[in-house]
């Protein structure tokens, strides 16, 4: 790609989604996206191929720069920092989670599932399930460092990235940047997840050898 | 209130229930609604005064509905059975929420809040806000009769709520209807939630005079 596509290709992103951001996905035309960035209405086309294909770029773009914290290795730290690890890893996530951009764009995709659902399953695909998906990696290290003790990695993953993401999401969602957390709210959010899950699953809080019966499910009958 | 006016209030908040999820808030008028429901529109305006006051009604009706069913007194059951109360408090409230109707009015409210801010926030209120503050009571109860030991009740009923609803809510806003759990899935949702849940905060699960020291958060110096 040369240097003036390269700008080019920015700039027409920028100006999409400064727009569908102002005005909703459906207000917005290729037209009004070559205007604001000057650029011709055919090579933004040819870059891009349609608004909903723009659109699903910018999704992917945004939602991968947020999360890309993330992706960091998995901590190969001793078992006694192993928590501080994951505080960490959490903490990235939930603030790459709680900024107005990112919010604003899942308020839209949510609003317009009903008229385009691949915008949201793109969504969907690049947020909270890369999301879980890394955060599985990170636990399984755990589990292999006996550090956790974890029935099933990947509903345990999902279970703490709710446990973290739940409440600030709805919050932010439903009552707007406002309830946007500190970065102190943040921290204190993670910890509190932490509490509960290692409270849970923490190996080192078990009693070496009256470990074994602690996680079998209590019988219903 | 007489029985016309009642069932005519009936018939346009029916005929608005419709046309807002089928064509979203913004297109539809007191004129539609009227049209629709065969109400003169002076009569729709006198029940109402405005669109958004009808929205509002309709939110509120729409979401107290749904959580009725987890507004049944507290258990007052043995230790031993309070763990199956609990899950089908939480069962009752994950099912309420899993309908297309209140996950549409969920999507609709959610892309409608940066025009209309009350809407979400009536949603905010009537919805996830009853649903944990009832779920605090009854936790609270199962704190009083030494089923759990919890350190903050309300924190720990959010903390549950995300557990259980978390990830089926985020996958049906982005993923649409065909998301949506199985009776069998709640069941098993709720099930897993509890076992983490219970196997921080369970005292039944803690050797008698080993538990007082468990939920300390560790330091992280």
């Amino acid at each position: 790609m040369r240097p003036s596509s390269h700008h080019k290709r920015q700039a027409a992103l920028a100006a999409a989604e400064r727009q569908f951001l102002a005005t909703g996905y459906e207000s917005v035309t290729m037209e009004s996206i070559a205007k604001e960035s000057e650029i011709a209405k055919q090579t933004l086309y040819s870059y891009f191929g349609s608004k909903r294909a723009l659109f699903l770029h910018l999704i992917t773009a945004k939602t991968r720069a947020a999360s890309r914290s993330v992706h960091s290795p998995a901590p190969r730290v001793p078992a006694a920092e192993a928590r501080a690890a994951l505080r960490d890893v959490l903490v990235a996530q939930l603030s790459a989670v709680m900024t107005p951009e990112i919010l604003a764009l899942r308020r839209l995709v949510i609003g317009e599932r009903m008229r385009s659902p691949e915008l949201a399953e793109a969504l969907y695909e690049h947020g909270p399930r890369e999301g879980i998906s890394a955060l599985t990696k990170v636990l399984a290290d755990l589990v292999s460092a006996r550090v956790l003790r974890v029935p099933d990695t990947e509903r345990a993953a999902t279970q703490l990235n709710w446990l973290v993401m739940g409440e600030p999401i709805n919050r932010a969602m439903l009552l707007g940047d406002a309830a946007i957390p500190s970065p102190a709210q943040i921290r204190d959010q993670v910890d509190s997840a932490l509490d509960l899950f290692f409270g849970a699953y923490g190996q080192s809080l078990v009693p070496a050898g009256n470990g074994d019966s602690r996680h079998d499910r209590p019988s219903d009958g």
